[in-house]
């Protein structure tokens, strides 16, 4: 199939510089051009007339548990640990194949409504999550995330099913699903459990990816049971001499700031569960100044309450201005490379995806710029990073396929999902 | 014009309670039933089936500037003294009639796509905004903004246009417009022209709306020009003697916010201008713990960048969690009345907005719940606190007449409107 789109606003990511009326062209699953003399329209199967509205990547989604939609709205305004163990954990408990697999379809479903082409999930039941991306379009970074904190025995099991699912799935689905190993967090794995996960991630070649330093009394808790902050406790495992992706990272030192630069360790900032939570605020700008460059992630739903990127985009530009009193912090261009490319080169996909240049996977979004709050039209970034609304975006592409045209989703089944979740939802509360 | 709205899932906002299939009756302007055992159908010249749908009271936006929409994503991400004199101001003086009116229809024609049905406006030929208010059937406490840093002249001038402007307007457009009076700000009015104002408003049975310590540096400033900080400042001029709303309200003691609850002054909190700006983070947490109930308010969208109060809504359901790591700050339901009722109260028209109750104005608005990210419907308050779009406004009615109908404006028209706009901002960038 190839397919041109002209007259387009194009934002390539590579720059701050929106391209004007240009062309697009894409064969099978990459782009093959962009510019304003693209090759003759008759050699298309489809010209597509791009007036009126931007093309740009995908949104990447570097941290979330998708099924956990499923729980939106179920327990909020609550203390961390209530929230946790009295509400979270016993529904999670109860969760079936069912469960994941529609709280899986609802998220995925939002996501492609808001803009996002790929996410990372650590969840389990994950062969479900891994179903729902093969027959939704989108593409995904996907892990099993283990709780060490069971028996021998629960321990083995878990990070045999991680490994198996890691190999099962990494590279299926025409190479839109890629996979991680996931011990969940120093304060849920003994160092040891840690380790072993180190080495097979090392032996599989893949990433390693885990929550690390969300809140102040984990950090305590930390130090307290292994004389270090969870920074140095890592390093020390091994963990960051890998491909490594941590989500949250809020509470750090500067000390800390400087080894995750040195070892290149990429991090998902998830300021909507951040707040929402009472977690408190990461110190991105300080990321900024040492040169890491942070993604974003939603986290999950019950967290947040939505898996809308837009919005994490929006936040991040917006929130460290304020707690800061600064309002150079996290320009709008920043804050949209912290929801594309910053976001590809966390889940190490750069090379195929986060910009869109000729040779890379035809993943991208357009943007409808006729709302009123998006007029006038002076800087395009900066209407998208913080005035433009997820229902803006009208058409998804993953792999160079139509995964949402005119705001209608052509893989997922809408109205099923909605009944279905609701009917799992039920079957579990009680 | 008699109608009533069916099957309706119906948030009062009187509780956090939603009502599920219920009927909402309304004649003329006025709301006359809300139950499950309306009058006979057959009395009304329209019913309307809800299903699927949520009422509840339209947004209460109680400060801005619209006319400064023009300006959106004019300049971002600098420092507010650079913003302020090397942007704003040279671009606002060669604002004429113009500007004004086609950046104020920009801005009311966004605000009620977003659910809003009455906002306070502050700002400069203020007879145009009076007409869009008029022509576009929305709600507004409309005042002439005063710099007094002129010549006596000028001031004597800018005070005699708010007052005619006060008496001209003041329940006009079917009692939809009211006025207030508006020294614009402690830093920009001598004292004794902050006096002519207060002096006008009681003459003319008005309320005050001002500027109070947005930032840092303007309270400072008050210190070291007046020996007292901006509170005390207003309180020596009598201005918390007469109903007053101050906007930002920043950087507050613990005394100054015992005096605002005291003299029951009423703030606009404008999270999402105040992060932009970095102006800082408002006290709205300690706000709630004295009794003060703050509005939402958008502030101007040079500064925002748009009129997205059910964005307001949901930072400031996030943002005081996060700087505060409390995630029990501003629950769902406070936010929301925040956007509403409190807002009702910011404008001393509670009496008949804010709540949707027999008796009351009928504004209100009406929310698709069949997006992904709300469901499951387990909540609908956290649903929209959290989770909702603003472009899940579908319908808004204000005064009891339609204004928007399935996401169409009824009274403006939205492609002149985007045309016009564009022109006259491209009229004064030269």
């Amino acid at each position: 199939m190839k397919r041109l789109f002209t007259n387009a606003s194009i934002l390539t990511m590579t720059s701050r510089e929106v391209l004007r009326n240009q062309s697009m062209a894409v064969e099978g699953d990459r782009i093959t051009y962009i510019g304003d003399q693209p090759p003759r329209a008759a050699e298309y199967d489809e010209v597509i007339d791009m007036s009126g509205k931007l093309l740009m990547p995908g949104w990447v989604n570097t941290h979330g548990h998708a099924a956990m939609t499923l729980l939106r709205g179920y327990a909020d305004d609550l203390p961390l640990q209530t929230w946790l163990e009295e509400k979270m954990w016993p529904m999670e408990a109860r969760f079936g194949d069912e469960q994941v697999y529609w709280g899986t379809a609802l998220a995925v479903l939002e996501m492609i409504k808001g803009g996002t082409t790929c996410f990372a999930d650590m969840y389990d039941h994950m062969d479900q999550v891994a179903k729902v991306v093969k027959e939704s379009g989108i593409r995904a970074r996907l892990c099993r995330g283990s709780i060490g904190l069971g028996s021998e025995e629960e321990q083995q099991a878990k990070w045999e099913e991680s490994v198996r699912f890691a190999k099962d799935w990494h590279r299926q689905a025409d190479g839109r699903i890629t996979t991680m190993m996931a011990p969940h967090a120093p304060y849920t794995c003994p160092p040891a459990y840690i380790e072993r996960f180190v080495a097979s991630a090392k032996e599989l070649d893949l990433p390693i990816h885990t929550h690390m330093s969300e809140t102040q009394k984990e950090v305590d808790w930390n130090v307290k049971e292994y004389g270090v902050r969870p920074v140095e406790h890592l390093r020390r495992l091994g963990v960051f001499d890998l491909p490594c992706l941590v989500a949250h990272a809020v509470h750090l030192t500067d000390e800390e700031l400087d080894i995750l630069a040195e070892y290149d360790v990429k991090i998902s900032h998830n300021p909507g569960s951040n707040l929402k939570l009472g977690s408190g605020i990461a110190r991105v700008p300080e990321m900024l100044q040492k040169g890491i460059r942070p993604s974003l992630g939603t986290d999950g739903a019950a967290s947040n309450n939505n898996l809308d990127m837009l919005e994490e985009v929006q936040l991040a530009a917006l929130i460290h201005k304020g707690a800061s009193r600064n309002p150079e912090a996290v320009p709008a261009f920043t804050a949209l490379q912290m929801g594309t490319v910053f976001g590809a080169e966390a889940l190490f996909l750069e090379k195929e995806i986060g910009t869109l240049e000729p040779g890379k996977k035809a993943d991208f979004i357009t943007v409808d710029l006729s709302g009123p709050h998006m007029q006038p039209q002076h800087d395009l970034v900066s209407l998208l990073a913080y005035s433009a609304s997820r229902d803006d975006v009208q058409d998804v592409y993953v792999n160079g396929d139509p995964v949402m045209r005119n705001r209608e989703c052509l893989t997922l089944d809408e109205e099923k999902i909605r009944y279905q979740a609701q009917v799992v939802f039920d079957q579990i509360r009680g």
